[in-house]
């Protein structure tokens, strides 16, 4: 059995670990990492979990926890895991952070955009960046692995193939991202709840999601070279998912025309036939959140539009599985030499 | 493997028998009935089963089906499966019936609250009324299992232990439950429309709800008696879940006192803690839709209230699985001597 | 024009004093009380205010208020009110208080229900129950209106014709209560974010909800002696509304029969025929949230059953218009000598 | 007191029209039409009006209600007015069209994107596009009035400033819209059932929804040619709000510098700063559906982003009010010299 350990086990998203570590038949959970909650039972948190888990809450001990775990997920605020790593640590366990600490690979950027100074930026050159599709080989030898951003995840799957064909030009990308209410966190902020929410439809972080530099990155490494995209997040009166709309020219050919429908449809089959967790939706289908719910699925398709001469791709994907704990699960997989998908082929759930 | 069919396998109930089929590693499905979508892919209906189910929906022929399969399962109106059933039916395959046909003992109350004339009822004396908790051992051995009602099933598990321990008056027993929408069905009515149901509540079938003769029926075997309750159901605007809040007057003991809330819990913890299924909360938490979701448990519990010599008990269960699919795949189980909980112990996903 | 100031205009009840007073023709808002926003622009804390209302929030202090204002509305935490009232702040204007301070007669119950000492328990008896459809008389000459509770106006006005009719026994009363959220206020609780609300239901308060005694006070009235009722409150996932459903036993006449439907319906014309803001739906018709929303209506039915003996009574409104401001906006046009509509025949919001 | 008529009186669009104008001070109601609903109460279709509109549904004779009314409001599917105007009809009243059928100038465009046969192109000369901000002055002297689509009121107007000052490249523009699902209307169709529509989102009528040309006519007058744009609908499981999320290029200046913040902002000060209905929001915050619900307010606000050269252009508001009833009643104000407020100036309903 792998010992596996969560830090911010109470967050949306390492509840979500719990859930499907606790399904994963090879692993176990040793620590329910949760400041906020030490010493209380963690079922008295999160009640579904009532009968299913019997362990409490403890500190954030990264020390203590790395002596007995082969994995830890740190579920946790930018700069936690950057403040607290070690050689040390990193020598008696493997990492999966969730948080951004490590997913960019230029220090000044994440500095930038997160407005704080990063701690352990010699570990950044180790990291490898958990998009699994992308990036398995490095993955299964890695000791730190940097689990994407929910909006960077579905982002770059649902524009990859395209910009890695080279059939548009990525620096016209505008993607257009509205997520469920369960990406904002539980933190008692007013402007989560349920009024709030509820009956409405906002745009935040416009121009200055902290996400946009890490689709940035991995999307310019497919294209070979620096690109610049918008990208705007949306809030959305729902628990769980995430919808992409991305907007781009399509590139013209030396005689003039555009790629055809076909054209573009072998880029997305070329790259995720034999993916699992992708699935290329028949022609003409919209992916839709609800259709991926509690799944470790992203859909994705697109829509080539001659009136504009831009294509529309499309993305969803439950931002709490794949876009957070199932894609951790599915790189701890890979760190594990298990099959890529063990405890991760949930059905998902509809209605 | 067992080999199951589905009548009705695209209505709400249907899908979920689906996806609890698909991941259930003992059972194979090989028919998935629907004669609204003859001929059509079933992941052009159902788009979460897109890559994970194949097959495409046929039509609703119980007697070909009977040959083929060894387990049915039928997800149909009122009255479908009475028309057809037969003797030779019955010979060849095991039948789960998701209807009510079945469910009531007495065919006189079956067709004054259902308005329909039973074609079967040489069929009634056979059947099982499929509460696992409670039927458990006649379960194993019978051929037709009338699998329970979503209201009823939750009704009677949250008060069954206080009916059976005599510490309730159940002439007293008003039963004020909530559904989710799915429970109202696929079928396109304007009542069901998102506007209509969105930012509203209401009770419906006030006094007249079919699943009233059901509860009492079988809280009546657990009193020893016959006896008459108030049943009124309400719709929530929410996908799943089903939340019953039950009154009843404590008995009075021969010196004039109430039972206490010891003896209150420890009627239930007599009747439930062996139960895998059934949570009995700790003592002042009540039960909530949320804590159940996607899962197959029942959530529990009792508060009494001394003012004015009551109990309020509460139960809460997934419509669609417990309700529903989740408690027919655990007939299924007890029908072919499969432990129990083979296929049913999902976490419930939250949020 | 009536000065008007309001102490709590940043909660979700002050909120909606501040869109109905801005919209009526004889008042003017002089004082936005927000302890928590000093200084900020009121449209800057509720943006649907922007270009409407250009006062800023200021500090919560009575004094000086009672000498600008005609009138003082406190939505305000319990205990608020009774700490600062005085004579002389009540020989300068009139107050509407849709806190608990002076809804219930006996000081002792307060106590007990709310757990903190009365500081001015001196005005309780000058201080009217703002229930205007029963006490609109002594409104009309009072200084000091108690505002009743959501749930109370709901539970009382729903029950009140067939208690006051003697026409049910009162002790059997059982009132199972459902609230959008926006009655669990605007403060930033875990329990109360999207997640947590949405996709859930849930009984809180059980068997001790504060609005109990206030209702079996007011119906105790009506019913000519002391009456106990039980009393469970719920959380839908919708923002406003109120429905109750409420269940008591039949009296038998001197021969042993039931009331009949006519009797148990004339009951209610004879109360409502003449009140503006209260529906009796036709017979068979539930009362449903959506349809009062947004206005004063309170929308009331019943429904008998010989089966059990029992009636169903049914009520709904929006909790923040007659279950709050609404109600309060009502009381200001009496205690002013206003027609008792004016401001109020907003006609519901669908959908 | 100006009489209207109504054809179409049951859908969404229609029973908002009946709630404005039931409170409109200068009209009255005289014809509900409602072919599904011939003879029936209206209030027993929309139980909103239990006690406020005594009037029956009535079929849609268009003929014999020009006789009766000053002013009709044809709320029906595309295609029905161009299928009955005539001469001797628009000789005798009024009438506001909440369909398409007289909002696209060119007949060939319109037979292209929907797919009829344009039955009376001889009137689309006469047919004035009724969006009230832009076209005010011809609206006031017009017998037909073409009320502008619900997505197309929003998308014009939150891109028609930079549009018109040619701060924007029109051809990059890029218009990511979501709505409330009461823009798809009260007919039953499966996708629109709550459970089909709650949690989730998704994009439909990708690069073919009619609002397209009728957004690229319109705001190709603004740029002094024609213009082609992207225009993607997502359906937002909310009853009401569309919050249009738009992107464009900005055009660098000479030296090859980009306009600056200040000279956006003045752009939409220039033609909105007398604009009751608009409400150009303060820098950095973004528009959100609920800030206008119920309301005829369209909530503006655009953020330009240095790094890509583009603008983010956002606007919301009541797909029921200003996009489609508030705006018809605005324009029957224009239409019979009202003040173009009257009976438009609610404020937005919140929470």
């Amino acid at each position: 059995m792998i010992r596996a350990g969560i830090i911010g086990a109470t967050g949306y998203a390492g509840a979500e670990l719990v859930r499907l570590l606790t399904a994963h038949k090879d692993t176990e959970i040793i620590w329910y990492g949760s400041r906020s909650y030490i010493d209380q039972k963690y079922a008295d948190i999160y009640r579904n979990m009532f009968k299913i888990v019997e362990g409490s809450c403890l500190d954030d001990n990264l020390e203590e926890l790395a002596r007995q775990a082969d994995i830890i997920f740190t579920a946790t605020p930018q700069g936690y895991l950057a403040s607290v790593i070690s050689d040390r640590i990193l020598a008696q366990t493997k990492i999966v952070d969730l948080s951004a600490d490590f997913r960019l690979r230029d220090v000044a950027v994440y500095e930038r955009w997160y407005g704080i100074t990063h701690a352990s930026p010699q570990y950044l050159a180790e990291a490898v960046y958990g998009l699994c599709e992308v990036n398995r080989d490095k993955i299964r030898t890695t000791r730190l692995v940097a689990n994407p951003g929910c909006y960077t995840t579905c982002s770059i799957l649902t524009a990859y193939p395209l910009v890695k064909a080279g059939l548009i030009d990525p620096d016209t990308l505008i993607i257009d991202a509205k997520s469920g209410t369960s990406g904002a966190g539980r933190g008692a902020k007013t402007a989560n709840l349920f009024c709030e929410v509820n009956e409405n439809i906002k745009a935040y972080g416009v121009a200055c999601h902290r996400h946009t530099p890490e689709i940035e990155e991995q999307l310019g490494y497919a294209a070979g070279r620096r690109i610049t995209v918008s990208f705007t997040p949306h809030l959305v009166p729902m628990n769980r998912g995430i919808l992409v709309t991305a907007y781009a020219s399509l590139v013209r050919k030396g005689d003039g025309s555009l790629p055809g429908a076909e054209e573009i449809r072998a880029a997305y089959d070329a790259c995720y036939q034999e993916e699992t967790f992708i699935r290329v939706l028949p022609e003409g289908i919209c992916p839709e959140t609800r259709w991926v719910e509690g799944s470790n699925y992203v859909d994705v398709n697109v829509i080539s539009d001659e009136r504009t001469g831009r294509v529309v791709m499309m993305g969803a994907l439950d931002n709490l599985v794949k876009g957070a704990a199932g894609q951790a699960v599915q790189n701890m997989n890979l760190l594990f030499g298990l099959p890529e998908t063990e405890g991760l082929m949930m059905v998902p759930v509809f209605p």
